[in-house]
């Protein structure tokens, strides 16, 4: 599709007007079969795709009268101040798309004041991307079968001084994207710097999936084990979220992986209202899936998310610009985010939940 | 998209059959980018394209026994008999596409018994266009920081004999439409004849908002010192719509600005009903946005307007015809709001309200 | 479209497989502006496309069990029988695809046991056609403001053996269609053998329309005047189905001219289930709008529709094969509702209106 | 479409990853008027699009902390242990597609453990599929008028082993595809190995239908005589399901033929629900049409059927590769279903009609 592959630009690139511009430069900076393997999801792309389709599908209410003296996008999170609802999501293999890798996406992150999460997958060392990320970090866990390993890198994570653990339970069952497999993709050897325990021998697909699952038993141990706040992403079903909860953990992230792991599945933005609703108003819910700007944000927030997280974007800010990318693109989401609210009235993230923000166009609904 | 640019026409083009034909038109008369400014909306046009979508989905219901004795498309606003409920919306920045600008718009106005609202940012003077409105004109005040600057530019315009005064709302928060940067247009200076009072030094986007926003006090204040009725235009909320009854203004312009400000809001016509609904029969409501015909007027009032405000299709006549244009554009609305009323068995515009006008086709709402 | 256009054939086409495909052949037929006249409808041709597009969401519901001992496609309508529930629309000025004309339609008919419905507009004397018409045929009377020359016409038709007289009322409101314009299409001057008068002198929309319709007491009227049984045809509205059944007229024909006269009004297949319910079962209800073969007749007949007419088919097959295309056209019809009444084990048509054929896909209603 | 058609492949071909890719390969590997044949349905194909669309419609609901301890794609049928709730349906002619026809495919089913329907209008001889079908096999026995030859043909397939009888009672009505009938295919003469009796003499539409329906007393008469269960396949009404049921029968097939009888009758897809509902939670309900892969045989469970027949994808591998291509299609299948069950913590085939599988997105129902 684009006939050279740019280098990492050294500034701001001028067409870069709104965070979704991102995902429009991108591959011009990503190598193509690497490209459709990150844009891609999971088999025809379809829960890809409904990612975005269920944020089209709502309209924001204007509000003119709104009262905005105060307002701000602003938000807490673990007791932690953040300019606005936003991390970055645990993304792996970095290094496939910028030389700077998680170091430079977390120098980004940090001068936009914004906490990344640590893909256990990462191209770098955890302790120098920490070093990095002067606004915080949490780590992501992924658990395997070998829970002396698993601890060893818990232990190292906290040592490292993450804030917290994000435990990815939905990455057990995995189909492969079709496009990725047709642009004949494969993922060098050796990219993680610190790669988890692999699941050994061949098993039948569920053997894999009960022996890669993260079950309550290792939710438990985990929350007794670790010094940091456990939240759990990957969660889209009521009665999976009511377990988290039970667990007393930190937090869910509602999330389908992105549309990465199961084509088919409904859309993250579909099913959070009713997350939200069994989980009552006080229980953390982070979100995840077809964010592209902060008009979406916005979205997630008024269907009960208490922040989001960026994905795709940030990789793809990343190839774009390194570090000013991720800076660049966290900051014109704030910006988005504080647009969106102004017009909706709406004045924080906590009373975008509370505002009826959302509307379906009658005979759609 | 069209190789040559076309000076404006002396007379009725004979393409021009139907109210909506001047939309197709209009980009042979007008410089590319400049079209793109006009016809674009705001981000990626979403709204823009709802606006258009909501009156395509609902289908008019055919009466063939009416009583179409005394039936007529006149109403009466602000006890002024007019020849149908239109009236011509702000539009700013005229001379962008004929050099007659908003003169020959009052010319083609007058000529048609209409009246319309000068824009603030309007390329001739008040006085001026005031001369040739001889139907009837409003002015459209947009309020600044500077109450002495707002109440001096009322007053004139109160002087120039302005038969209302409508206030702009939905305009602080305001997103440009990616079509229009892409075209490259940019507003040239020294455009506007008497331009209010920008925002002065840089401002975050919160206090962009607040500070461009008109409040309730802003409003009421207006109310006290004005000697005309006063309309506020950009209500798509029913608490907004409220408020402004509240405050006693003569009445609403139900509006999102043509899809211009702030892309994914609702469509206007799709929130036509509910502000009518909280606003009781008997209170003013204007409508504006996606009409492209006198079926969309019919619609509109069928759906809770009592009169209809033109946008794009009077620039677009503007600068294929000049004041013809504009006079021809609104005898094709008059014509074709005259049959769909005979073809609905309406005999006026109060009665289209209370008939059973609009319906949706089954397995779509 | 079409670089030549062909003679009619003298025999059967063999690409005709199906009604439909009548209408696939009949561009290289007939010239391409008379097509776009026949084939468009009126404005944009929205009307024309959702009468198509309301057959399409429904479906059928097979039924493999049905008892198809004394099946039938064969009905009764004012007491004589029908070798299946269609008639022959009024088409007006056939003369236009075929020099055998309105003579060759009532041959085709008449060979197909099949009444016509002679159009006012017709290109031949009524007596000619009547001759043809041996099968039976009914008269459209265009009723003007001369009473006396409408009576005039009534009692030709009567003369000549008219077993009904059906009135269109729901001509008087014409939006011509934007395609028939653009096409270039005149109709050529001196086409009706015996024209009904005109409206007579420069009238407003709402003039015409009034001085054009057809009100109570013109039906009244004719009702008492008229030896034979009279019907209503463009009825889309309960209140004017209700109107008609008050003043004791034979039927009404649920019709929106097939979609030629006002564009944006609804499709005549969603009214009619609510035309039959407010006029109950034993009133007479002809159909017409948008029927393409004998799976779109069953579905009338499922809707509320005691026949249905045939329009546009009439004339491509009229255009393709003359009085034969039209024969074939009505054995290809019957053959194809045979079909589908044993897929749906309905045994007659009047079975089909209480057997429960229709259902709509689960997520579309 | 596809300049030379390949032989069958003697291997897994490595373009296949998913079950679907079969219907990819298939057009190369096949006669494009055969292919046109064997993938088109009836009419315009549109109830060959429901289809796959109703299918389309439902998303899944994942679920991550489901216990997947013994979780199996195996069930039971007929008591006898399957691998899989899937068997082969009856598909006619195989000899077009592959010289190995109905042998080859007995020979993969076999080697995936999975029984075949063998249809009436196979091109090999009973016996000799019989003996290929290690794996089981039932006989798809096509009422005539004769009911001798009937029996004969009963016994015969009973003496050769088949485990079932399934009565095709949808083919009497047929409209044929047009897709089919544009590619130009025409059936060759003595295709079949032991056809039986054809309906004799030219007959009438309802005359064909009736009496090539399979009505109550036969089906009556078949489950007396028959040594072995007796399945009805073409079943989508409720009253036809519950006459089923009534006369004894060990079970339905909901099917609307694939979508190749009767165009314009509702997706199998859509009406299994109901049909499962009027049944009852213990009566055998096998399900067909539109299935493509283990994502749609899970959500067909979760819709209500026991098992599912694979039809098109079948005779597709068969094309591709013979026997090992069926064989691998079946593997596929499994493993698909496997994935979609550890995904939404379904353990078993019958676990997935009380799970609360499937959902709908907002605004779409």
């Amino acid at each position: 599709m684009h006939d050279t592959q740019r280098p990492p630009l050294a500034g701001i690139p001028a067409e870069v007007i709104a965070a979704a511009d991102y995902e429009v430069l991108a591959p011009h900076f990503i190598a193509p079969a690497t490209f459709a393997y990150l844009a891609g999801g999971s088999g025809a792309d379809r829960t890809l795709a409904w990612n975005r389709a269920a944020f089209a599908r709502v309209r924001l209410r204007q509000r003119v009268f709104g009262e905005l003296t105060g307002a701000s996008t602003a938000t807490t999170l673990l007791g932690r101040p953040l300019p606005q609802p936003v991390l970055l999501a645990p993304v792996a293999y970095q290094g496939l798309v910028h030389a700077g890798a998680e170091v430079d996406t977390a120098r980004g992150a940090a001068a936009a004041d914004t906490p990344l999460i640590l893909s256990s997958l990462a191209t770098r060392a955890v302790e120098e991307v920490a070093a990095a990320a002067t606004a915080g970090w949490w780590y992501q866990l992924r658990l395997s079968e070998d829970r002396e390993a698993d601890l060893a890198r818990l232990r190292r994570a906290e040592r490292a001084g993450c804030a917290a653990v994000v435990v990815t339970v939905d990455a057990a069952a995995q189909l492969p994207s079709r496009g990725a497999l047709a642009a004949g993709f494969t993922l060098p050897s050796g990219l993680a710097a610190d790669p988890p325990p692999l699941l050994q021998g061949p098993v039948s697909v569920f053997e894999r999936c009960r022996r890669g699952a993260v079950g309550r038993d290792a939710l438990a141990w985990l929350r007794e084990v670790s010094a940091r706040p456990v939240f759990v992403k990957g969660v889209t079903h009521e009665a999976d979220a009511e377990i988290c909860r039970a667990l007393e953990l930190a937090g869910v992230i509602v999330s389908n992986h992105g549309g990465r792991t199961v084509d088919g599945v409904a859309a993250s933005f579909d099913v959070l209202p009713s997350i939200r609703a069994v989980l009552g108003d006080a229980y953390t819910i982070l979100f995840d899936g077809g964010v592209r700007g902060g008009e979406d944000v916005l979205k997630a927030l008024a269907a009960g998310a208490d922040a989001v997280l960026i994905g795709r974007l940030q990789i793809y800010a990343l190839a774009v610009a390194g570090a000013l990318g991720v800076a660049h693109l966290l900051k014109l989401l704030r910006e988005e985010l504080a647009l969106y609210m102004a017009a909706t009235g709406c004045t924080g993230s906590a009373a975008a939940r509370s505002a009826d923000l959302l509307v379906r166009p009658p005979g759609e609904d």
